[in-house]
């Protein structure tokens, strides 16, 4: 597995994928700043009248519904039809699903008009895909990973998909197969989008590895063990952001190797 | 004055009270990354469709009309009509009022719509809360904030609201009480969004406090002190930004008690 | 030529000019934060509203057309005409021209709409601009600044305007004259916004500076200088955007006149 993750960060760095991110207000800075730490080339693009034009151009597509709002879900579905149509794959995160009625409403329209290859979310929003009776606290989870583990199973066989739990320990299944991280530091949470960015670099992934599940993997590991390189360094919050990118950019294939930790 | 700053510190880290923002696109990253630094739970919606079932689970909201528009300026609206009803206390910060008309009859507009708890701007803003003849160089103040205490206080007791002058001194006022500040750096005028920031600080403590007065001043307590430890450590606005978020995250009872030079 | 730079500079740190972006969701703070260190005073507004009131007290006004959509597109054109009719300079950033035809096609209506003073742009932006064949790869350019060289002197002749092409070498012309700067650093395109940056800054210089060739070159040189200095010091892009910003910050007359390596 940690050869999956060396083979695709280096294919991710010599082919910089056009990752097409339709996402919230608060985390476009950093998440267009990762996918360039990372190697991949980031595009910020909305408006309806050139969703085809750059879907086509697109290795992959990332749909975040962070800061959502009626024109924008017109893009995203416009988006992810496209996408469907022209075969690339699409991350969703559906950021604060199950917290309104509004954003668990939106997902369930999204995922119905292209199906995703890979959903990213805290044990919250999997949780609220199902319908489940959820605890959420604005936009952070308050279930553990593991407890949205058999749903996420659930709805990755029902709809074809790699599903990713993000927390203390990340889980990464369709369905069939699961896999699991645990890598990163507490001190990531204090950092606003951290989990935004984990999509975004989902997108990057999926867009070099045809596996769906391989690629969550990737991703997750790259930014748990940026992550934790990151806070070693850390005097806070502040100095971690700027650290991530850093460690982002300067990630070796020993860095991968001593610090993975990983399980099936 | 100092034990009421340290008990709200150990509150806002106790209970993480869940901040809304709605707030402005330049600075909604750095403001829920202060947020999340001092400990507190940032949100940032703003679609109208899931603005009560927000405003339900808030513990405070902020308002900031920094990027204004009209479809924001709903939104705020309907955000602060829900406040009220569900008393939920309000920060208010009107960037740049005084500046165009439609600022300030924005400002107005909002007001009557829902009183705020705490109206938090630079002299230049709040002198035109008043119709006061208001010099204003863009979105900075070109006035002294003693220049808009008079104005604040009578606007204080006519609205019931606090209002917090920010400055080279910060002047918290109710109209009956009037409190001050003399920390930070001048340095910290050079990272944008630093008074956006004060607001949402002010929303986590606002949160906290019953008492608008002592959560407005815990707030720029901790604002002035973050911001002066950053700039003894930065090299210029970008490391500031930074250490800003860090000393924010490590303050201590000791770094308040030693250093907040409050009057009276 | 460096006298007009440390010129420009000393100008812009003393008379702070109000520089009034229209410009992307993904850069605000950053060109903010770096109009900040270098002196200015920025402002970002967009509605329709208060468009004229913020053109009359702009210095410049700076349109960057990244995350485009049909209603930012009315304020920038309503901008733009004001500007126009006030004689402020206009910095035009043609982000993703050549892309797709709704930006190529946007570029030409707000030139048409009102005539830049400069147009800041890479190889392929300003190449898209004359309806030749580009290749593009999202919002990057996949030409080198030369190339676009002669299409640039014949715009700038055709529209009476100063276009500046990035690049490894950054050309300013006039159609008449041109100048090149050979400063920054192969990092700072790791770095999200740089080229928003360069134009940001672009509007600074231009308030001051009535002769808009020497205004772009200025602020190219500004930017090569400080990039390069915080790519010294930098472990990777994370650090290199704090340091860009207190390189801005701490500029100095010796930084130009040591490190500028420009051409005629």
């Amino acid at each position: 597995m940690k050869n999956k993750v060396l083979e695709n960060i280096k294919n991710v760095r010599e082919s910089a994928p056009l990752v097409h991110n339709i996402t919230n207000y608060v985390v476009m800075n950093n998440t267009a700043n990762a996918l360039l730490a990372i190697g991949a080339s980031p595009v910020m693009a909305h408006a309806p009248e050139e969703m085809e034009d750059f879907v086509r151009i697109d290795s992959s597509l990332v749909i975040n519904i962070g800061t959502l709002s009626f024109s924008w879900i017109q893009a995203m579905k416009k988006a992810m039809a496209c996408a469907a149509k022209l075969k690339k794959p699409i991350v969703l995160d559906p950021v604060g699903a199950g917290t309104t009625p509004f954003r668990t409403q939106t997902v369930r329209e999204l995922v119905e008009t292209a199906a995703p290859a890979i959903i990213r979310g805290n044990a919250s929003e999997i949780l609220s895909l199902r319908n489940e009776a959820v605890k959420t606290r604005g936009v952070d989870s308050s279930a553990a990973s593991s407890e949205a583990l058999e749903t996420a199973k659930e709805l990755a066989l029902e709809w074809g998909c790699t599903i990713c739990i993000s927390g203390e320990t990340d889980y990464i299944t369709n369905g069939n197969e699961t896999l699991s991280i645990r890598n990163g530091s507490p001190l990531m949470a204090r950092v606003t989008g951290m989990g935004c960015t984990a999509s975004a670099l989902t997108g990057a992934f999926a867009a070099v590895d045809p596996d769906p599940l391989y690629g969550a993997f990737s991703a997750m590991a790259v930014m748990g063990i940026a992550g934790e390189i990151a806070a070693e360094r850390a005097e806070g919050p502040g100095s971690l952001q700027l650290s991530f990118l850093d460690a982002l950019y300067n990630l070796s294939d020993s860095d991968i190797s001593s610090r993975l930790r990983a399980g099936v």
